[in-house]
C-alpha cells in the first residue's frame, strides 16, 4: 500500500524537544524519502506553555494580544489563540506562568487575575474556550481569575478583595452572582493532564508548591488556605472540589475552573483530538505517527500515545509511536490492545538519560530518516 | 508491495547474542506478524567459535566428528561441518580454542596440531575447505597444524618436531615437501575478520597474547618466535608473510594458512555470502535484514552490515540493519551509499552498555515485534 498521507500527533519530549520541533523533524524526513506524501502536523498541546501555539500550528488562526495583569499584578501583554472555527485557546502560562517570575518565586503572592482577564476578552468573541492549565507560578485556586471574571471574594470587613495563595484563608464569603454574563453562553473546556486533588499530601501545595518557591512551612499554610477555599466553595456554591481529580492542577486552578465555570477537566490529548477533528483527519491517512518522552505504565492509562491509539483503533488506522524510551512493562501486545501498532525508541545505543535528552533532536532525526528510508524503499506488507 | 520473502543475515552481537539466537528471535516476530512470509535465516559466521554451526543452520549438512589432539596435545573429539555442496567448514576453535584450556592459559605451549588433523580429514572428502580463524588459545603461527599436514619443521639436531609458540625459535629449517597431497586439489579459503600483521606492536603476540595468558615478557619472546618463523618461511618457501594483513590472526595461523596452503584470507561475511549463494537467495526476497553489535566507522569499511549492503545494492534490494548501537559518525546517507537502506537501534531507551548487552535478546525481541507489527499492518510505500 502506498503511503500518501501521514498524520503527525506527537507529544513533546519534556526537556528535550517541543511537539512542534518534533513535527518539523518528522516532516523533513518524510519529505526526503516520500516526496509525494502529504503530511498533516498536529503538535499535541498538554495545556502548559506553548499550548496555544500548538493549536495555531495545527489549525491556523490568529494570536490575539491583550494587556492584562501578570503574576505579581504588573501590567503585561499576553496572547491567546483564536482558531478558524471561533474557538479560543487560553493558556494560563501566558500571564501566570512560572518563567514570568524568574527567580522571584512566591506562591503566596502570585495571582491568576490575568488569566481571568484573558478569559473575559475571549468570551467577547468566542462561544467555545479551551483553557490550558500547567506551568503556573500560582497557588490561588484560580481565585484571582474568578475575581477578574466578576466573582466577589469578601473579607472580614465585608469588602471584596482579590485573594492570592497567601490570603485565601481571609475569605469569609464567596459571591459568584456577578460572574461575567458572556461566559454563561460559552462552552469552557479545561485541559489538565494531572489528577492530583486540591489538598493534602498529593495536593497542589505539597506536590507543586516547592517548585514555585514554597518552603515546607509555606506549603502547610498554602494547603490550609486551599482547604478553607474549598470549604467556602462547598458552602456558598454547593460544589465539592476536594475530591475532584485534577482539582490540584496549576495551584488549584483546576478546582476553580470546575467550581465557578462548570468546566470539565479533560486530558490535553482528548481536547486536541476533539478540536482538530481527529476522525476526519485520520479517515484518509495511511499512517498516524505519535510519540512521547517515555512510554511507561502511566502511558498505558492514557497519555498521548495511548490516547491517539484508542481513537485510531475503531478506524483501523496504523499508529506508530516514536518515543525516547520504552519501560519494560510496556509490551507490544499491551500497546496493540490500545490501538498502538508499534513503538520504536529513538535511542541510538547505550547512553545516559542526560545524553538522550541532549541528543533528542539528533536521535529523532536519525530514527525518522531510517524509518522513512525503509518505507520509501518499498518495504511494506 | 507485499512482503513474501525475508532474508536474515545478522552478525552476532558480541557478548550478548549469537547470530543464530538473533535469527530465531527475528523469525518468531516475522511469523507472528507476517504469517504468510517465508524466512531464510543465514546466521553470519566470522570464523570464530560457532562458525561451523552457522553454516549448518544456513545450508544444512552434517557435523563430522573426528578424534584429534587438543590445545595441549590431549586427545579430544572435535567436529567440522560438511555442507550439502561438499564444502567443509573447519573452525580452529573446535580443537585449539581458548575456552578449551580454561584457566590453564599458556600460549608458549598450546598447539594447532588438531586443526591440521581436522583439515586432513576434511581434505579426504571435500574439494573446498573453509577454515575459520578466531578464538584461539595458540600462538604457534599455525606450525602445529602444518606439521599435522606433513610439513617438517627441523631442529638443530636435524630431527623434525612440532613447534609451539615457545619453540618456534628452535626451527632451523622448514621442509614443506611432504604436505598432504589431497590438499593440493583443494580450494582452501580462510575466514579472517582482522587485519593485524604477524609481528610487532599490532601483531599476534602483542595484541592477542595477553588474553591467551602471556605476560609482557612472554609477549616479547612469542613475538621474536613468530619473527624467526617468518624469516624461515621467507627463506625456505619464498613467501613473505610479515606484511600480510591478517597474518597475525589467531596466533599467526593466518600467516601459516597463507604461506603453506596458499589460502586467501577473506572477511567472514564475504565467505558466507559466497558460500550460501547470496545473489540467488536475494533475487526473490523483499527485504534483507542484517545487523551487528555496533555500527561504527569501522563498520563502514566493511563489516557484516556494509558487507551485506554492498552485495545487495546492485540487486536493488532493501537492506535493514538492526543494531545494538549506532555511532554518531555513521549517517543514514553514508549507509545508503553502501547499499544499507536503514539502520535502527534496538536500545529501548537510556541504558548502560552493560544493561544493553544483558538485555540484548529482550531489546531485539521488542524492536522486531514493533517493526513487523508495523509492516504487517500494511504500512508501506
Amino acid at each position: 500500500m502506498s503511503i500518501q498521507k501521514i498524520l503527525l500527533l506527537p507529544d513533546s519530549f519534556k526537556g528535550s524537544m517541543t511537539a512542534t520541533e518534533i513535527c518539523a523533524i518528522l516532516k523533513e524526513a518524510i519529505h526526503r524519502h516520500l516526496p509525494a506524501a502529504t503530511v498533516k502536523a498536529v503538535p499535541v498541546a498538554d495545556g502548559g506553555e506553548g499550548s496555544a501555539a500548538c493549536f495555531l500550528t495545527a489549525m491556523g488562526g490568529e494570536s490575539i494580544r491583550h494587556t492584562v495583569l501578570g503574576p505579581y499584578g504588573e501590567e503585561m501583554e499576553a496572547a491567546y489563540a483564536l482558531l478558524p472555527d471561533g474557538t479560543a485557546v487560553v493558556e494560563m502560562a501566558a500571564c501566570a506562568g512560572l518563567p514570568l517570575v524568574g527567580e522571584d518565586r512566591d506562591p503566596r503572592r502570585t495571582t491568576t487575575y490575568g488569566v481571568g482577564q484573558l478569559l473575559a476578552h475571549a468570551a467577547g468573541r468566542s462561544r467555545k474556550i479551551i483553557v490550558g492549565l500547567g506551568g503556573s507560578a500560582t497557588n490561588d485556586g484560580g481565585a484571582g481569575a474568578m475575581a477578574a471574571l466578576g466573582v466577589r471574594f469578601l473579607g472580614e470587613d465585608g469588602e471584596p478583595f482579590v485573594p492570592t495563595g497567601g490570603t485565601l484563608s481571609k475569605i469569609v464569603k464567596i459571591d459568584a452572582g456577578g460572574l461575567l454574563p458572556a461566559l454563561s453562553g460559552c462552552e469552557v473546556i479545561t485541559m489538565c493532564d494531572i489528577d492530583n486533588p486540591l489538598c493534602g499530601p498529593r495536593g497542589a501545595s505539597a506536590v507543586f508548591g516547592p517548585q514555585k518557591g514554597a518552603t515546607p512551612e509555606m506549603v502547610e499554610a498554602l494547603d490550609r488556605g486551599l482547604l478553607h477555599y474549598a470549604s467556602l466553595i462547598k458552602r456558598d456554591l454547593g460544589v465539592d472540589v476536594l475530591t475532584l481529580p485534577g482539582g490540584g492542577a496549576a495551584g488549584g486552578m483546576g478546582a476553580g475552573m470546575a467550581a465557578f465555570l462548570h468546566s470539565p477537566l479533560q486530558m490535553g490529548i482528548q481536547v486536541v483530538l476533539d478540536t482538530v477533528g481527529f476522525e476526519t483527519l485520520a479517515a484518509d491517512c495511511d499512517l498516524i505517527l505519535t510519540g512521547e518522552g517515555n512510554l511507561d505504565s502511566q502511558s498505558l492509562s492514557g497519555k498521548v500515545v495511548v490516547g491517539v491509539g484508542r481513537r485510531a483503533k475503531p478506524l483501523g488506522k496504523p499508529v506508530l509511536a516514536l518515543v525516547g524510551g520504552i519501560s519494560p512493562g510496556v509490551t507490544g501486545e499491551a500497546l496493540r490492545r490500545e490501538g498502538v501498532t508499534a513503538a520504536l525508541s529513538i535511542t541510538p545505543g547505550p547512553q545516559s538519560l542526560a545524553a538522550a535528552i541532549e541528543d533528542g533532536p539528533e536521535n529523532l532525526r536519525r530514527t525518522a530518516d531510517a524509518l522513512f528510508a525503509l518505507l520509501g524503499a518499498g518495504v511494506g506488507a
